[in-house]
């Protein structure tokens, strides 16, 4: 597959629109099922409280399909995949695109590793509402090389764009490919948000529960490549404050928590 | 199921009891085995190790069953069931109850999730030393209808405890119903501990952990309402420390292992 | 099983050569495969992060033995050991062997539980690079009677050294006992490492994160009892410094991490 050289340097997603997002999301403190891998299910929900919504776990497959029914958002996340958690995760997609919950898939560490990269490409088509991952993951779902060994990614998330853009025309979904700039596509239009900062890197499941955040945002009303844009906007302003005059990572996590529900409570 | 009026506001757990009780599990330091959810394993451990107690998580059935004969107390938390963990529930239980070790169930989400809360009904037959919930998770327990769609409650700790006095009674246990104000009852007599801060809210785990300190607790000699009511007023405590003049909450939960480990260390 | 008396107090790691290795890891920045404890994931993920290392937790079997072979580093640890986890463990180190990729033992809790010790048992005959452990756990692996009942140590480490040493003859890997002081040895030639604090031990994972490191360091070209031992100091270093003037467990993990981080970008 060849992708044409990009048009032109997407606009920054304005703040304006951020912050209307991010009210809606306060009102609706929306239910986020989150099925997500093994090292990082206490970041994300913590994340996911800073923000006013409500993480919930439901892992057994018939009570994951009950839940899923009964959320406002569905995140699936490929990081500890393994024969159980996928069969409740096939369950829970079901029920969830049964009831118009919206789903978003974190594809972590696809590419060199067989079996999750083809439960992957099966979940592909199940229509999901977004994707959340970095450059090496989303060239490996359009079958591009990677540059990746393990989940950190080697890739400039500009240079996977034009993949992104790609994987959002085949499957219908916003695509997020976050890096030291996210981008954020429908496959027509794309949105960049700067403001990604190393220290993040070093701090474990910051972009798995982005994506869960990105879930909890495709629950809201209106456009959806905005409410996205707006989830990666709240990381990337959070993540550049709390790593301010930080001593190292281990000051980031509680820093970044404190930075998302101040800046969801108490306004801009 | 009718509850009568409740016949008075339930008086204060004196502070000077909880001492008494905080320097026991001091100079007992017991040994709590935790068969708990995925979410929380690492806050329930640290809260443990704080409060001078040790954790143990040993999930293999036959293993689990051994450690439990070993152990001084064993905590069920149901907030991420599957058919593997119930399976080494029942054998952990049933080897506590057998060796008389005291086991604590914190019934995570039951009500709206069918394969949990009939297996919520079946620990009730197991005698329990102690159940910990929030207000619609006991309801939940009691037939009662409840408000809340995820594991947050949304009913008020003081509307359930009629039904947390008719589940002390039927079962045994002594109940902790938590919320704003906790309640905690053996079926005839009820402390109230107050203390709740909606921050606590917003920090994944507090709830399930409070649990585990609940278990650890009732490892203790003498009258367990008042025990278990130590194990509340300790967190209560830690807990209005924590959130007080917090950013948010992500300094909450490093301020919180710090306040529960000054109370057990440095006396009052 | 007789032990002679300790021949002599073994020499302190002198801090130069620890340098030397820190500057190695920093460069080499393994990709350490964890088959880890339920406990301890997140806190293992953030330690090697905040080290430089890149870390991945890789569960289903055949993925599992996939990621050893492209991995630098296998590290496997029994804390929450069950059926489905052992399969895959064994085929991670399978895989680790035929690619020569160096993986590492923590035997989180042998002794008083059948069902992990017999596996240990079994691990030992598969070519270890190193092994980590408290006393008990080392006294254990060799057959001697430990105080322990649970995960921590009753044993002081210097106790178990000649146990260690036993065990480094018998197994061909270079073994860290650690505690107040750790000791590593490869058989013949001991160093000690001072710096242990019991605040470090109230905080869940430090351990079991150690052994991360000693994984990652396995990597590293060069004397492996000399990188070993360079993983070990470069905790006791960071520990001394996190739990100077904390206020208690909480405030530890932050400033440790943020301490590692430090000392392996700001050099000495």
């Amino acid at each position: 597959m060849l992708f044409p050289a990009d048009p032109a340097v997407p606009a920054t997603f304005p703040v304006e629109r951020a912050v209307e997002s991010w009210a809606q999301f306060r009102r609706r403190a929306p239910l986020v099922h989150c099925l997500t891998n093994e090292v990082v299910q206490s970041v994300t929900a913590n994340l996911l409280l800073a923000a006013g919504a409500s993480p919930a776990m439901v892992v057994e497959p018939q009570e994951a399909a009950q839940f899923s029914a009964l959320a406002d958002a569905l995140l699936i996340n490929l990081g500890t995949l393994n024969q159980a958690r996928a069969e409740s995760m096939l369950a829970a997609i079901e029920s969830a695109n049964a009831a118009g919950t919206p789903w978003t898939l974190d594809p972590v560490g696809v590419g060199a590793l067989t079996y999750r990269t083809t439960f992957a490409h099966q979940l592909l088509a199940l229509r999901p509402a977004a994707i959340r991952a970095n450059a090496s993951e989303i060239l490996a779902l359009c079958g591009q090389p990677a540059l990746g060994r393990g989940v950190d990614s080697g890739d400039d998330s500009l240079q996977a764009l034009p993949a992104a853009r790609e994987l959002a025309q085949q499957t219908g979904a916003v695509v997020a490919v976050t890096g030291r700039v996210d981008y954020v596509t429908d496959g027509q239009e794309t949105w960049a948000i700067p403001g990604g900062h190393p220290l993040m890197t070093r701090v474990v499941g910051t972009g798995c529960a982005l994506s869960a955040l990105v879930a909890g945002f495709c629950a809201l009303e209106g456009p959806r490549r905005d409410r996205v844009a707006a989830a990666c906007a709240l990381m990337a302003r959070a993540g550049e404050r709390a790593t301010a005059q930080a001593n190292g990572p281990g000051s980031v996590l509680p820093r970044l928590l404190d930075e998302v529900y101040q800046q969801m409570e108490g306004g801009v």
